[in-house]
C-alpha cells in the first residue's frame, strides 16, 4: 500500500546555493545532508509536515542527476511514495503493467529501500517506492 | 507559514486514461474532478495521506498546461504548498527575492486561493502557494 507522499526529489546544479534558496522558500533550514555514492549524488532534506523535499546534486558526470540536468535543466526529478511492503507493492505494480527499474529493492538515501518505476508508463513521472530499512526485519 | 505539501500537479494529455493509470498506481480512484475555466484545464484529485495528486488536462490550445506539454511533454507540472496566510506569505517571499506571478491571490481548483512563484527563481520548480477559501473571512 502507498501510505504517504514521502518526498519530492529536485535536481539542482549547486546544492549549497539551493540549500539557501529552499531555506528561504520553506522558511526552515535543511535538517540533513547525505551522499549516496552508488547514485553519484549528494542530497539534502527539508521537512514540510509529513513530506520532505530532497535536493539532489550530481557528484560525477555519469550520475543520473547530471544526465537529467543536461537534458531538461534543473527541476523536479521524482516523486517518492512510502509503502508498507516494498516487495509486495513491486509485485502488485508489475502485475498492473508498470515497468520496474530494478528487480530488487536498492539501498537509497535516508535509510530507505527504494525501487523506481519507468516514467514512460506513468505519464512522464519518475515514481519511487520507498520503505524504511529496519535491520534484521526487511 | 508553509504548513503542508498540499499537492503535486501533473500535466497529462488524456485525463480519462491517466485517471485509470493513477488509480492503478495509487490503488485508489480519484475522489473528484473539477474544471477551472480561467486556466483552461480539467483536473482530477487523488488523496495520499495529507497530500493530493492533481492531474491536469488542457481544455484549449492556449492553456498553460497545453503549452507545458508541447514544450516538455507530460509530467510533473508544479508543487503546491499550503500556507496559513497567503498574503503574508506572498509578501515574505517577495521580500526574499522570489518573483510572484500575480500581485493578488487568484481562485484556483479545490476551493483555494492560489499564487505561483516564477520557476526561474526556484531552480526550475513551479511553486504554488495555496490557502483554503473561507467565504466571509479571506
Amino acid at each position: 500500500m502507498l501510505t504517504n507522499l514521502e518526498h519530492v526529489g529536485i535536481a539542482v546544479r549547486d546544492l549549497a546555493a539551493s540549500n539557501e534558496l529552499f531555506a528561504k522558500l520553506l522558511n526552515s533550514p535543511p535538517y540533513k545532508a547525505e551522499a549516496v555514492e552508488a547514485e553519484g549524488v549528494t542530497t539534502s532534506f527539508f521537512r514540510v509536515n509529513e513530506s520532505k523535499i530532497e535536493l539532489l546534486e550530481a557528484t560525477r558526470p555519469d550520475s543520473p542527476i547530471a544526465k537529467f540536468i543536461e537534458k531538461k535543466g534543473e527541476g523536479i526529478h521524482h516523486l517518492a511514495f512510502e509503502v508498507d511492503d516494498i516487495r509486495a507493492e513491486m509485485q502488485r505494480l508489475s502485475g498492473e503493467g508498470f515497468t520496474l527499474l530494478s528487480d530488487e529493492p536498492k539501498r537509497g538515501a535516508d535509510n530507505k529501500w527504494v525501487c523506481f518505476l519507468h516514467p514512460k508508463g506513468t505519464n512522464g513521472v519518475l515514481v519511487e517506492l520507498c520503505q524504511e530499512i529496519q535491520e534484521g526485519i526487511n
